[in-house]
């Protein structure tokens, strides 16, 4: 005995997606069967709708219905400088931060010789090419984890970038706003140390 | 600086599903936005497969493509025993078991004051309704938890069921297999010694 094969469908196809095991996944799929008011519907016209909606911004590679994006096409942000990031989620938490003016452009991924993503597979190519096209940009912003994915994308640009007139920098690491030192691993403090500035 | 409206949604809708916050749906609908090899596409077909190929039974409330369900359907299955538990993954994980040899009945849910949610809410008045239509049934074993819901539950069976002629088990609560006295609550203990037996 086991669930019916749409059941099993449905559940296999949920536990694709990134921190869903098959455990919360039947649990999904049990929600959606048990759901009233046409949740189902909206869960389909919800997924074709950011399917045939959503689009990939061709500068910054990030996604917005219109192409160039809203970051993109706004002319009052500072276009000498571009900020790199992995994800999508990680530009909306800067620009929640509210403090840059620049641009960006989404990598899509990191480097990792582990897990086999090598250049191609994320967006650096695209990066390259749009400072190698666009002579306004002066500053190019690493704002990528301190893990050794974040180290290896940001050892390959600083090779692949060197051709070019334009200061390659990285976010600070260091002891977060709100964070105890008594906590913090030794790494941490080590950055925070050696990234100490004058008051 | 947010989403995109269709982003926004998909989030929305996806965070309505059990056991996901903002964050993991947001996680969720970029890996959609990301994903290769028509992985939307077959996400789509498969909930509206489920939405259009998996019924109740009208038996046991179970989800199926036929009904009468399969359990229900099989004439070598005890049908004088109705073992009820409070969600049709609960069903699947006692088959997996491999030693019950009855049938079922699915309440959709637990009896919960605290929630709200009473008699009318779950499979209650259908279960009543098939003990008093069905002449075969002599036992029902209650397959709940034991916490306040599977207690609550467990008492209003009690009561509704007095006054049919059959049986009214629950199944044993105390030490799980593999599991460590030490570690063990106290009521789990107090339950495990209350239903000891000879050996």
């Amino acid at each position: 005995m086991q669930y019916a094969e749409p059941i099993l469908r449905l559940i296999k196809a949920l536990s694709t997606l990134p921190g869903i095991g098959e455990k919360t996944a039947s649990r999904m799929t049990l929600f959606i069967l048990n759901a009233k008011g046409g949740y189902a519907e909206e869960l389909i016209s919800s997924i074709k709708d950011v399917r045939d909606r959503v689009r990939r911004c061709s500068v910054c590679m990030g996604f917005s219905e219109k192409d160039p994006c809203r970051i993109c096409a706004d002319a009052s942000r500072d276009a000498a400088v571009v900020c790199v990031v992995c994800d999508y989620r990680d530009m909306i938490a800067l620009e929640a931060a509210g403090t840059y003016r620049g641009r960006y452009h989404i990598l899509h991924g990191l480097l990792s010789p582990l897990k086999g993503i090598g250049p191609d597979d994320i967006r650096l190519g695209e990066l390259v090419g749009r400072i190698r096209s666009d002579g306004a940009i002066k500053e190019i912003i690493l704002a990528t984890a301190f893990d050794a994915e974040g180290e290896a994308t940001a050892h390959y640009l600083k090779k692949a970038l060197n051709r070019f007139d334009l200061r390659l920098t990285r976010i600070a690491s260091g002891v977060p706003v709100g964070g105890h030192i008594e906590y913090m691993d030794p790494s941490t403090l080590g950055r925070a140390m050696e990234g100490r500035r004058e008051i």
